[in-house]
């Protein structure tokens, strides 16, 4: 069939076969199929949606258009965390450590921050020396050694995803369930892991804007993980605020040093303003350690990954993976000067805008708008309330960490769009909605 | 605003702002926005549509990114037909002429045909010498002295309809109505007529499969014509049989000139073979007539046409246009060899699959698959039967005039998939189902 009529044949709503959609993937990763016929079928993709049979057909395509991790050679249950993305989450960074301290591998490749939300390797390439480009050889052999190892994509892994999420960026196509699925999954799968553990987020700072949605999708990516053989587990969690006490890559790496090593950072209203981030890590290398194997219950594998962070032992293997990647603890820097941005109105913190937040965040250069965009690592925004904490005119909701003074006023601007301060008090905001299992 | 942001403003279904709009399209035309991001666009358009001055925009923008054609040295009402295209679909050749010996003037810029639909210029290239490429000077020149002239479309008319309509084309973007309303209408008012007569095809043959579907079509192309101040009438026709006794280049230039010398083929069935094509072309003629504001009724505009075609002045017109634009007449050649293809069953003529027909007209190269596909002027297929006529098993219904027999069993294989015989007499097959004025 050719491509035209395979986009005609999509987009009058029918079911595409596996060898459809494996000839025209791998004709456009090939450079067979042009750009503009590749953005044509995405975008009908984008309105008539895929069966699942269609999405494990592009997953399996996506996949095998790369090679599949040989982790035969790790002694172990190997298992990952994937994230749909937030503004302050930087869980990996703690219970990578967590987890492997525990016993099971965390072999992972993570990605860079794009748009308003974070990513792991800039976080991590943030400590002077951090090598997030290691060759699989040496991703296998610091997973054999430490436990768990954090590198980027290769371009051996993953090519046809690569080059559509590219090109879905600047068509209007990436807000659709079977292509993000197909996405993220075929990476995932490629790291050649035997579990998963999805933190599918909502709320105003989310891909998806309401738990109903990241529910959907969280049912959507585990039936390709199940598909696959894999045992996946998958957390449904707020991104209605911020997570955490920072956003912005080296005090993020910080913040996560702070908590394994058991700090507390007691905010204005008496609270620990790393207790959610501490929380989601321990939840979600609970849910990592029991899918192992390892215990026989939730709770047991709770305790243990409560133990490891608590004992010092996870902290122990995030300084070795760290030194293992060239990375250096004690050189790592942060931007000098602070300026606040304080409340114009008084009551409660009802809403925040986390979109916002990360748009600010781009503004100080510690995300990028475009794949190109270079960031600056030292840069960041602290955040001083959480929903429901009370609000006085005058006291401090953010503090802006930047050296960069003709950043401020932009940024300033930005984060006093992204709160709602209201008389009455909201109701309770919960961190975790859901957890499917 | 960044294309990728029209781009998903359209996708989300909110409409577009004349001044996006031309970003966008006049962007794409100079090379500044890629292919990839158009084919994007027009799929999105495809799925939500356009309102009236979305496209009205999009007409605006596709005409002005080239020249309007100055007749204003044309000294009285110019008029133009178009057709949504079909099979033996020649009133061009005849209604020009005709109209222009009643002394309306018809200046014609038509295309090649594509897919399973004829083109003029085709038609017309197979009058040996026939030049269609004229500059616009000598098109307004002959257009002045003779009443109508024929050329194909110029780089300098509508060159991002040119672009965007090779993108639709390979991107299953063309089924559309903004998009086929834009295209149609801005290289028609480029021609700077005064007045449009449009016959809007339906059928088996058409690209609207049902009549409603042309008439909403026809309804939409009016409101831009409309909008730029030009009078139009839309006549719905229908396009369930093969128009008269021809399809193929030379022959159906044959036809016409058989028509314009008054002759008449009484086939199998005791009827003229080319009465429907010289009652479409009358038809045609009166209305393209009586929009120039020469007759006071339509009827008094058909006994022009009719006492125009009757009395030789239009075939004169045509001779005459032939001999302006450098074709021979006398030099016009046909293929030698003929082949029936016969009748397997005994019934009656119930349906024609006009596509397939042309498909078969594909084959023998008197169309083409694709715009660089080279034809062969020569060949081409005769109809014996028409809806309604009685058939007995072994009668011919088709002749193929082709001397490459290598494809001819292809050609047959699809012209008998093209007939349904059945006991049945079917209701009467209507040629004019409408005229909106």
């Amino acid at each position: 069939m050719l491509p035209a009529e395979i986009i005609k044949k999509k987009r009058n709503g029918f079911e595409l076969s596996e060898q459809e959609i494996e000839g025209f993937i791998l004709g456009y990763t090939r450079g067979k199929i042009p750009d503009y016929q590749m953005s044509a079928l995405l975008m009908a993709i984008y309105f008539k949606g895929m069966t699942t049979a269609e999405t494990l057909s592009l997953t399996k395509t996506m996949l095998h258009s790369g090679i599949v991790v040989d982790t035969s050679s790790i002694p172990g249950f190997k298992v990952d965390k994937h994230s749909t993305g937030g503004v302050g989450d930087k869980t990996s960074l703690i219970l990578g450590p967590i987890v492997a301290a525990c016993g099971v591998y965390v072999p992972m490749i993570s990605g860079r921050g794009l748009g308003h939300t974070g990513g792991t390797l800039d976080k991590l390439e943030s400590i002077p020396g951090f090598n997030t480009q290691q060759s699989l050889e040496n991703f296998i052999r610091i997973t054999k050694e430490v436990g768990t190892c954090f590198i980027g994509q290769t371009k051996d892994i993953c090519p046809a995803d690569k080059k559509i999420y590219a090109l879905r960026d600047v068509t209007a196509t990436v807000e659709s369930y079977p292509l993000i699925c197909a996405s993220i999954m075929s990476k995932k799968i490629a790291e050649g892991i035997d579990g998963l553990v999805l933190d599918v987020k909502f709320g105003t700072g989310a891909f998806m804007k309401t738990s109903e949605q990241a529910h959907e999708l969280a049912q959507k990516l585990m039936a390709i993980g199940v598909g696959y053989g894999k045992k996946v587990v998958a957390m449904i969690t707020s991104m209605n605020q911020p997570l955490g006490r920072y956003a912005g890559n080296a005090f993020e790496v910080y913040e996560c040093l702070e908590i394994m090593k058991n700090k507390k950072h007691i905010g204005i209203d008496g609270h620990d303003m790393y207790e959610d981030t501490r929380e989601l890590s321990l939840q979600l290398s609970a849910h990592m350690i029991h899918l192992s194997g390892k215990t026989k219950s939730f709770e047991e594998a709770y305790k243990m990954a409560e133990e490891a962070l608590v004992s010092g032992k996870a902290l122990a293997v995030f300084e070795k993976m760290c030194g293992k990647q060239g990375g250096n603890l004690a050189d790592i820097r942060y931007a000098k000067k602070q300026f606040k941005v304080n409340s114009t109105s008084s009551g409660y913190m009802t809403n925040y805008n986390v979109e916002k937040v990360g748009i600010a965040g781009i503004v100080l250069k510690a995300g990028r708008q475009i794949t190109e965009d270079i960031i600056d690592p030292l840069t960041g925004i602290e955040f001083h309330k959480k929903i429901g904490d009370p609000i006085k005119t005058g006291e401090t909701i953010f503090t802006i960490h930047c050296d960069d003074e003709s950043l401020l006023s932009e940024t300033e601007h930005l984060l006093h769009q992204a709160v709602t301060v209201s008389a009455e008090k909201p109701i309770e905001h919960k961190l975790i909605k859901e957890v499917l299992l």
